[in-house]
Formats: structure tokens, C-alpha cells, sequence
């Protein structure tokens, strides 16, 4: 039987100088263990919800698959923690190609850094979507109140896909990068169309998140938090703007402030 | 030359409703790989400062060694960001030791998820230390206020190892894992014994990092945040306390609380 979300536990908290007892909810950190073609491909743990968007979102992620369809059958034992993929044509999982670093002029502007399959999945972003300070800001307080796990546990990370309006999809996991898979799960599985949405993300905007957000095909990556340089680098080369520590009112544009526009800008410059 | 620990860069802030041009301070993501006897053993992307820390920590958490004195040589090519380790013995690198799941009753209560060099390394504690709740609060500040750049960047972890009064050292790192690689190198490097010390780290307790701990040696490991359920089972079976969400003059102890004492207790239990 599956884990929950979160499960109940007796600890001991100190508060007015006391030690008392008390019941707490702890947030689940499940393992999973993805068997790809019947050899063993990858272990997360993870949050245990959505694990079939969480599979195909990290095998595509990976470079494995592209689409929904290349996966001929996916079973979840959820009880062992395994998920078991077959894939309609035969793919190399060797994990030379998967962990090798890989370094070159991938975007023509000399060295950088990139693992192997990420030099091959990750997308120079096409979108022409523009935001405008102010929905930035909407869209981070909706993806923030849209979540109680955090409020409740402390522990986890959250991403969205939305549009300039609206969430489409919010996800929850332990893991950062987890929150991204299943996002790229959803829009594989329900063939949501990216280039014309964003992400919204609860947590620092690493070189693998801003990675995810290539590979999943968005333009624009909104961040409550601060971005590494070599996330502003890959942003830059892969034409992706990343707008972060988006928090009390204010927001960081850190590339290609052309998509983030102020209200008369956006009549000027819309396509 | 080694890139330094943050960088400065032109960004647009919008602050006030007005974009304007700024120059912040962004933290540096920078990749190492590690190769171990001529062979390509893994690739970290850490904030760079004590690399030789970090490789020698991430080579005792992985297992590959136990003590410094097993490696012959260490050359870090910081330009290029790579790490040449000789190590005295042979060691085994397949990657099946390292990465393959490992299912066993490894504590004598069933089914437990660790990675099989987890099970090898990971020590159950034996340290007698105890701490009083105040003792607790008073090294996370201090922890907290030694460390410059979260404040300025928004984007590191910080860990630091402590004895019950003091803090002996304190690393920061954009990779939660790659903080306390540096304390578990620095101690291995000046021999620091660590069964009477405790860990105190900014960040969630996830399985991963309180087996760092228990590979480190300690019996207690302080949070800011919060632990996942995961983490509460192998602590418990480590024989470690965890203690979480110091913030506000609160604490919560999910594991062996026989070590968090109020005074009375402490003068009353002192072995």
C-alpha cells in the first residue's frame, strides 16, 4: 500500500521553556526505484503523489523518451516502491551517457557546462510570451497559497505551470527537481502545449532547475528565490528568462528582461 | 583560476512599480569532477571554496575511503574544475556498489531503504552527549550569523560542526550535501573527534543528510527546518536525535530525546 503524503508522529517540543509532548506531521520521503526495460535505470525518493507523472517526466527528462507514446507499459507497484516502464522502441540506458560530464561550446559561446543528455534535451526556448511585473507576483502568490503541505510540514518544494493568468498544474514534492518531473509528466501526459506558459517555482533556481524548465519548453521561470550563475548563464544561452526572489511586492529580473514588460511596454511591443 | 564564491551582475529589479537597472550579488554554482585513480568517478556542482575538503568528505560518505591518510595524492586543476585522487589501495568504483538499490533488514527491523554504501558506512551512534534546549537555540544563531552570504545571495546551505558551547567549524554550500561533505572532510583531515560534537545544518533533514551525519559520527544533528519520515526512521534506528524547526526560541526533537535535557534533568542524568 502506498505512503501517504504525510503521516502523524509523537515528538517532544520545547516552547515557554518547557518540554512537552506533542503530536506532529512529518512529511513522507518514499524511495522509488524506476526498472526500464526490465533493467534497473534510476532510485529517487520522493513525495508519494502523481508517481506516473513523476516517471515519465524524470524519462524524459533524462533524455529516455521525448513523448507519452514511446512508453509502451508503465506499472506501478507502489507497495515496493517500483515502477516498471516499457518502452516501444529499445533505448541506451549506459550510464556513461547518462552521469559523464560533458563539456563544450554547446551554444556557441565557448565553455560550458552541461552532463551529456542534458547537452541533447535541453531547448533554446522560442516562446514570445511577455509577462508583466505584476503578474509575476500574482502568480507566485498563487502558487503559494494553493499549497498547505508546506504550511503543514515545512518540507517540501512546489512548481507550477501557468499561463499568464492562470495555474494549470501545481505539484508538490520533497525533491526540487521531483516537483519539475511531474510537472513534465502533466503536460506529456495531457499534451498541454508549453511554449506559451511559465513556471513557477518555491525554490532556488539551480543549473538543474533552470535545466527542467528547458527541457519541459517554457520561456520564463519565476523563482521565490535566488538563481546560482550558472543558471543565468544556461538562461541566457538557452534564451530563458529567470525572474527571481519574486517576494513582497518586489521581483529580480536576471535575463532577458525583454519578456518582462510594464503595462504600456506590453501594448508597444505586443507580436 | 578558480571562480570566487559569488559574482556581480547586472540585473533589472522591480521595486516601487519601476524596473530599474542594478547590480546584485549572485552565488557561484560551480562543477567538479573527480577522478579516482584515472577513472571518472563523479561530477558535483558545490560552491568553490575547500575543495579538498569536499573530495575528501564526499569520498568517506560514499565509502570509497575511511581515513585520509588512504589517499596518496589530491590535485585540484581548479581552472579546468577537476580533482585528481590517488588512493593507496585499490578501490572498487563500480557503479552498481554505488548507485544500486539496497533493500535488507539492515537494523534488525525489516524493511529499511538505504543504498548499499549507505548500509556500509553509515555508523549507529554511540555518543553519551547530551544538550540542554537553550544549548540547542544558542548554536543555530550562531551558525546563522556566522554565515555572510545567505544573507547577501538568498542561495547557500550552511553546516557546522559543534561542540555543546562552541562552534569548531562552519561551511557553506549551494548543494545541501556538499556543506557537510566539507565538515566530514575537515574533520577527517585534523583528525577531529566527533563523537561528543554535534552537526548543526540550515536545511530539511532528508534521509540523505541524516546519514551524512551518521556517517560523520555525530549523535545529534540541530535543524532549522523541518525532517522527513524517512530521516525519523533511520535516526531512530541510528541511535541519533534529531532536532528540528529551531527558530523563534522553539525546538522540536523527533529522535531520542534522553539526549535533549533541561538543566535539572542534565545534573540528575550526567553519566
Amino acid at each position: 500500500m502506498m505512503d501517504s503524503i504525510t503521516v502523524k508522529k509523537e515528538i517532544v517540543k520545547f516552547e515557554d521553556g518547557q518540554l512537552i509532548d506533542e503530536e506532529d506531521l512529518i512529511v513522507t520521503e518514499y524511495p522509488l526505484t524506476i526498472i526500464l526495460n526490465q533493467q534497473e535505470f534510476a532510485t529517487m525518493v520522493c513525495t508519494p503523489s502523481e508517481l506516473d507523472e513523476l516517471v515519465i517526466g524524470f524519462l524524459a527528462s533524462e533524455g529516455v523518451i521525448r513523448f507519452r507514446d514511446e512508453i509502451k507499459s508503465l506499472h506501478i507497484d507502489s507497495g515496493q516502491g517500483y515502477a516498471y516502464v516499457e518502452t516501444v522502441a529499445e533505448v541506451s540506458t549506459s550510464q556513461e551517457y547518462y552521469s559523464k560530464r560533458f563539456i563544450g561550446s554547446c551554444c556557441g559561446k565557448g565553455r560550458q557546462f552541461y552532463f551529456v543528455n542534458d547537452a541533447k534535451t535541453a531547448k533554446t526556448s522560442t516562446s514570445t510570451l511577455t509577462l508583466t511585473p505584476e503578474e509575476c507576483i500574482s502568480l507566485m502568490n498563487e502558487m503559494q497559497q494553493s499549497s498547505t503541505i508546506f504550511k503543514d510540514t515545512g518540507g517540501v518544494h512546489n512548481a507550477a505551470l501557468c499561463s499568464p493568468t492562470n495555474m494549470i498544474v501545481n505539484r508538490t514534492d520533497i525533491g526540487r527537481h521531483n516537483a519539475l518531473d511531474k510537472i513534465y509528466g502533466h503536460c506529456l501526459i495531457n499534451k498541454i502545449p508549453v511554449r506559451d506558459k511559465v513556471i513557477v517555482f518555491s525554490g532556488r533556481i539551480s543549473s538543474e532547475v533552470l535545466l527542467k524548465a528547458a527541457k519541459i519548453g517554457v520561456g520564463i521561470v519565476l523563482s521565490k528565490s535566488a538563481p546560482t550563475d550558472l543558471a543565468i548563464k544556461m538562461a541566457d544561452e538557452l534564451n530563458i528568462t529567470a525572474v527571481g526572489f519574486i517576494r513582497g511586492g518586489k521581483l529580480n529580473v536576471y535575463t532577458h528582461p525583454e519578456r518582462i514588460v510594464q503595462l504600456q511596454d506590453s501594448f508597444e511591443n505586443t507580436p
